[in-house]
């Protein structure tokens, strides 16, 4: 099965990111808005329960952080992906880092820039002509972070919660 | 805010209750398939830190238990609505009456019919169509139930986990 670590941002923002998601973001239907904690992986049903326990005291040991929404930015020329940039805090990487140790590590192609994708797959041409007009948009947006969540693929391609982790509760 | 209270099934059943999901219903997009706990309610994000805290103690008290799945029915002619019918456990009840005490009550228009959605806002014909196909279908399946989910509903009507709890880790 196919595994991923997310952050939920507020309904406030969700929906915020939701009425550009819906037009520019070919993933729109198959996850609601997030911030990735951790790319994709694979792991079986009995491996996800260790690798969950371990998810459980890494939230436990991490205290609920402050998340900013600073501006909208882009991948361009690498990707035409259009995001919600998120400050990147001393907590927010550490909690990176910590999903990324132990029985956690992973090959990462990226580094870690923290943000909320609101488009994707766009062409060229419509990326220039989208992003122009979204970087212009006030974004700016600040929140409490106190969880994160677990969530496993189906076959249709959407994604469901296996686990809440709540920040700070050991 | 509009949260509600669910069951997701294993990814397989998930993956099953899909493949009709995805031609006959409707929210489909909105939803992973689910077995409703408890029908939508209104609450603010004060209240929902109270509510989460009781349906934590809830979990904390109900042991993992098993979920039968015996086969396609339907609430026609009250709803055209097909289902996989879930059968009807003293845990399963005893759940859902808890999560319908005390500061959880609500008015509840159905009777408890433990089922997951498959098919909903069919014509008459159509229904009749489908439905007479399905329930010769053999679903018959068994599975352990250790959790449950909090959702809350964004404005585009999709829903996203606010919290997991899981069973009997008092």
């Amino acid at each position: 099965m196919k595994f991923g670590v997310v952050l939920f941002p507020s309904k406030k923002l969700q929906d915020v990111a939701n009425s550009y998601r819906k037009r520019y973001d070919s993933h729109y239907s198959l996850i609601p808005p997030h911030l990735t904690l951790k790319e994709v992986f694979e792991a079986t049903e009995d491996q996800i329960d260790e690798i969950a326990a371990n998810l459980r005291k890494i939230a436990e040991e991490t205290n609920p952080f402050t998340l900013n929404v600073t501006k909208v930015s882009s991948f361009s020329p690498a990707n035409n992906v259009i995001y919600l940039k998120v400050e990147q805090k001393q907590e927010l990487t550490s909690l990176y880092n910590k999903l990324h140790e132990g029985n956690l590590e992973q090959p990462t192609e990226y580094s870690f820039i923290p943000h909320i994708t609101i488009g994707q797959r766009l062409s060229d041409d419509e990326h220039l002509d989208v992003y122009s007009q979204l970087k212009l948009v006030d974004v700016a947006h600040e929140e409490t972070v106190d969880r994160f969540h677990l969530m496993y693929q189906l076959e249709n391609e959407t994604w469901t919660v296996f686990e809440t982790f709540r920040l700070g509760k050991g």
